[in-house]
């Protein structure tokens, strides 16, 4: 636990304190008060589809929120699927992303943007892709983009 | 009803349809399956605490989650009285983190940056602000970014 607190570079004070401020605070899982470190390196992500090619100026459609600490959770509809394909990727979507190597679309240009805004693991993440058509897009090979 | 469906650009039919799937997705609030649009404009952010005057290189201590539609929810710890802020200030969030006229700080730079990335009532929302000390943070106005 020691090495694990240094990895992380908290003290194993401040570790202790938090354990005891998240006792505190059952009900705000992934947030803390103001001014104390998490338990967890934070991990909060908004995924959303955007008819076109362009997430800035396009359509919003639909947004979702993804949360994998300490539990999955929020408003995706698998939340527990979605957080092991991150795990598995990093911060790699592509993969998770592009249509399944089996889909059979027509080849259209109708585009939708993904895009996965927010934190992963303590870092910024900012993906976007964009299918040719919405046949892409019901094909995405991962559950991440499938909402 | 049809009013209001004509307003937000819907027809009475897709309505109905999206009426009936909410039934049957009655756990994924906000969401909506592949392909079908939702009832509500997306609402969907990450709110973020970064040590530092850069929240794209510093480093990201606290994060959660904000979901406005159908009802207020996620991971930050008073969704409703956040939700009720962003409402009446759009997407103008300046009076909602600066710190309160009276709060008594010390005025040293050890900056910290609060941020809000996602979708705010179907447009893209990318908002940062950073605070002199912790101090100001602490004493920030609203209780939206008081997690």
């Amino acid at each position: 636990m020691r090495s694990i607190a240094k990895g992380l570079g908290l003290g194993s004070a401040a570790m202790a304190l938090t354990a005891l401020t998240a006792l505190a605070w059952p009900g705000t899982a992934g947030a803390a008060p103001t001014g104390t470190a998490s338990l967890y390196a934070p991990s909060a992500l908004v995924l959303s589809v955007t008819a076109g090619p362009d997430a800035e100026t396009g359509t919003v459609l639909r947004a979702v929120t993804l949360v994998c600490s300490p539990t999955p959770g929020g408003t995706h509809p698998n939340p527990a699927a979605a957080c092991a394909e991150l795990r598995a990727n990093g911060s790699q979507l592509d993969p998770l992303a592009a249509p399944a190597a089996d889909a059979v679309c027509t080849r259209e240009w109708n585009p939708m943007t993904v895009t996965a805004v927010g934190v992963w693991q303590g870092r910024r993440l900012s993906y976007s892709y964009t299918f040719a058509n919405p046949c892409g897009l019901r094909h995405t090979s991962g559950t991440l983009f499938g909402f």
